[in-house]
C-alpha cells in the first residue's frame, strides 16, 4: 500500500535494535484518515471472504480494527490482556509471550462473542515474532469460529512471525513488509520496492 | 441519547456491586454503528468547540475515540498505562488509582503529541469515580494544551467522579447517566427518565 509506505518513510523513525517507531500516526497518536484508507485496502484484499467479525488485541490494535470494521460493516471484539472483574467467567484463554515487555501474559475473549458461525478477520498494527497473532489464532480455533485470515498494517519481514504463520496455512495480508532498516541512515527497505507498484 | 439508553436497557446487565456490564456492544465486543451515532452526538454537543485533538486512555476508550474522531476530523492520542520500550523518553505522566483492579498505575503521553495550541476533547467509555479522567485532565494541564471538555458514554451518576470534575469547572457531556440500578430486577434508572426526551 503505497500511501502507507510513503507515510512510514516520511514519519517513521528507525531506532537501535530494529525498532521502527510509528507512534506519530499509528500506535500512540493515530491518523484516522489513514486508518480509513487502511480499511478500504483490507476490504479490497479480503473482498472474497464473508467476514462477519473482526478480532484484535488491546491496546494499539483496537483503534485500527474499529475503523477497518466500517469497511466490512461488522462488529469488533478485542482480546484482553488480563482478566478483569468486569469480564464474564466463561472465556477462551491462551498465553502469549511478549518480547517487548519480557513477560508472558494471558489473553482472553468471552465465549459469548466468538463461536461457530463467525468468520473472523484478525487485525493488528504490527507482526514481528508473531506471538500475539498466534494467540489470537488459538482463540479462534478454540471457539470453533472460522479464521478468514489476518490483516496486518506493518510486518517486520526479517522476523519469523509472518512466515511461520503462513507456513501453517494462515492467510496474512500485510500492507507494508519491512525487509530491512538502517538505524544510521534511517533507510527502510520494503518488500517489493524494486517493482513498480501502486 | 435515547438510542444509547435503549441499548443499555436492552443489552446491559446489572451485576452485584453496582457493576453494569455492557461488554456485548461497548467495551469488549464493539458495535461500530452505535459508535458512529455516539460520534455524531458528541459533535452536536461540542459543535461550538474548535476541537483539534481527541485524548483517550487505553484500552476500551480507544475504539470509541477513533470513531468519534471521524465526526470531528481530528487525530486521536491515547494515554498508555505503563511505560514501554517503544515510547520516547519525553512524556507527560501522572498516577491513576484503579478501584476495579485495586492498584495505582502510571499513565503517559508523549510530549510530541500534546501541547500548546491543542484544543483537546477527552473521550472515555465510563465515568464512575473519575480517577482515570482526572489523570487525563492532569496530562492536558501539564502539556499547556487547552481542555475543551470530556465526552463520556456512560456515567455512573451515583458515584462521585462526574460531580467532582464538574465542580472543578470541567465541561462533562455524558450520553447516559445512570442514577440507580437494581440487581434483582435488572432495572436501570437514567437521569432525566421522567422527562420526555429525544
Amino acid at each position: 500500500m503505497k500511501e502507507l509506505k510513503d507515510r512510514i518513510r516520511r514519519d517513521g523513525i528507525v531506532k537501535a535494535g530494529n525498532v521502527l517507531k510509528v507512534d506519530s500516526f499509528l500506535n500512540h497518536q493515530m491518523d484516522i484518515k489513514l486508518f480509513e484508507a487502511i480499511g478500504r485496502e483490507f476490504k479490497r484484499r479480503f473482498a472474497d471472504a464473508e467476514v462477519n467479525k473482526i478480532l484484535t488485541i488491546e491496546a494499539s490494535g483496537i483503534g485500527i480494527a474499529c475503523v477497518v470494521a466500517q469497511s466490512f460493516d461488522v462488529p469488533v471484539v478485542f482480546a484482553k490482556k488480563t482478566q478483569t472483574k468486569n469480564i464474564a467467567g466463561e472465556v477462551y484463554t491462551t498465553k502469549v509471550e511478549s518480547f517487548t515487555h519480557g513477560r508472558i501474559y494471558d489473553i482472553i475473549v468471552s465465549k459469548k462473542f466468538l463461536g461457530k458461525g463467525d468468520k473472523v478477520l484478525l487485525i493488528d498494527d504490527f507482526l514481528a515474532n508473531g506471538k500475539a497473532l498466534e494467540g489470537l489464532v488459538q482463540l479462534v480455533e478454540d471457539s470453533g469460529a472460522e479464521l478468514v485470515g489476518a490483516g496486518i498494517v506493518i510486518e517486520k519481514g526479517f522476523q519469523v512471525g509472518g512466515d511461520a504463520l503462513r507456513f501453517k496455512g494462515i492467510r496474512i495480508e500485510s500492507l507494508a513488509i519491512v525487509d530491512s532498516m538502517d538505524e544510521e541512515t534511517g533507510t527502510i527497505v520494503f518488500r517489493g520496492d524494486e517493482q513498480d507498484e501502486q
